[in-house]
């Protein structure tokens, strides 16, 4: 296996040292022009992205625009049930799907929807460029049953796995139920994303093929998610549906389980910077599948 | 396998029927006189402990209060670590524990508490008779990897496999660190209390020794949660260590998982009216132990 980066190249190790570490982030949060009409964000809430690294718009879609997203779901979901493609990801104990994959390359209607201009207009100008999705996805959280994300950077992935050089990439999550603190909302640690969480071990081959459905590898350690939770706290991204969330990609963030009767499902889209284009995984192994990182 | 009580007899049937059926509650909530002066609560407090089957009452211990009762817990569960006795009871998935019972039996601290004038008072008060611990026990819900409680109305448990008569009980629960809506807090379905859930199923025997660590009899169906849900809505029990939570014993409540640093421990107490006094379990089955459900 060979590596094609140095390792004094790359200011983002993880994976590769028995013990874990807490490196400062080296890029900026906000890369646009903060000035009145650059974008659709106004100073106030670009400087609170900055600071927190997540921005939660409650009542960004109407009730009617959430309608018609849920019955494109439905639809999606119910052609999915028995289909055999890897885009479709199963619950670990079960055949129930938990995630669908590629929905803007495949759907039409997520498609339209990962092109909204209000959408794409804040990711160019949270990341000061234009953009491209990296990766996009539906999770559905059953009620009853639904099973607890744990905490992540989205980056830490994405740089080992996918060789995303630098954080400048955010995720777009639209939500299609309200989310309560009950259901196992969004958790996210404000502030976190200026922080790197270098995690331990090695990354296995075709890893991936696990990890969509239970996370055994770039997993923090108990000792940083401590520090950086007694340091900023911990919010909850709740809000009736049609809120959307934006959140920066290195920002530590995970769900708990979900046993009330509320299902929870998002659509997500990952914006990446046409100038953060992936390079070859940091981890020397091969790339993932196009329909989980999208390359060229 | 000879069963004492006759099906007519038994207003609250359980684990006998393959369909779940919701019952109305044939008990009463409040048995205590609501006149000024009758005991610690007042006439509000007490209507909404008869409409919600709960009160969450944050600030009725003292910071040092807590801290007292932490330093004990602290002290209990070291000495435990090792023990090999049935009261201390791990995780289903390693040799943490989960729960120690009988504390206000084996324990001179958790002795004292179980007597506090204030906690006995407001059980009397709402039970309307003299009281006494039916189950004592502590629980500590870890961080990172805390465990979700599934919905249950404790009474359909205690009916059956303790042989209580009747809904003329109730839990006192006092938490020893902050409870938020991220770490698992205490669920509840206000209002549930007037529905009992009968549950389908049977119980095997010396159930206990499994159930404790996971419920898998004595477990409501789904379409009662929706109803109850829909019907009443869900209520986290959240406030600083030192909040106290009296909840009916048929209140239907859970908690989720929790993935936060933060742990979550909480003392039990259940008192049982003594014009409530236990029977024959209503399985037929043979009495749980003394550690679980006090006889005599």
């Amino acid at each position: 296996m060979t590596h094609p980066h140095l390792a004094a190249e790359d200011v983002y190790p993880s994976r590769v040292s028995d013990r874990p570490a807490m490196l400062e982030r080296k890029d900026p949060v906000v890369y646009g022009d903060v000035a009145a009409g650059a974008g659709p964000l106004d100073a106030e809430a670009l400087a609170r992205y900055e600071r927190n690294g997540y921005l939660c718009l409650p009542g960004f879609f109407s009730a009617s625009d959430v309608q018609t997203l849920r019955s494109e779901l439905k639809r999606l979901w119910e052609q999915s049930r028995d289909a055999d493609r890897n885009e479709v990801i199963r619950e670990p104990d079960s055949r129930d799907i938990r995630s669908i994959f590629a929905v803007h390359r495949d759907h039409d209607a997520f498609r339209r929807l990962s092109r909204d201009p209000r959408i794409v207009g804040i990711a160019r100008q949270i990341l000061g460029s234009d953009v491209y999705i990296h990766q996009s996805r539906i999770n559905y959280k059953k009620g009853f049953t639904g099973k607890e994300f744990y905490w992540h950077s989205d980056f830490e992935t994405w740089h080992v796995e996918d060789g995303m050089p630098r954080m400048r990439a955010l995720s777009c999550s639209i939500t299609l139920e309200d989310n309560h603190h009950c259901n196992g909302p969004l958790l996210l640690i404000p502030g976190s994303h200026k922080t790197f969480v270098s995690c331990v071990g090695r990354t296995p081959e075709a890893h991936y093929e696990q990890s969509l459905r239970r996370q055994e590898y770039g997993v923090p350690d108990q000792e940083s998610l401590r520090l950086l939770t007694e340091r900023h706290g911990i919010e909850a991204a709740v809000g009736p549906a049609g809120t959307v969330v934006f959140f920066d990609c290195n920002i530590m963030h995970g769900s708990n389980s979900n046993i009330t009767p509320l299902p929870r499902s998002n659509v997500f889209f990952v914006y990446n910077s046409t100038e953060n284009r992936l390079t070859s995984p940091y981890s020397g192994q091969k790339p993932r599948p196009d329909y989980i990182a999208t390359r060229g």
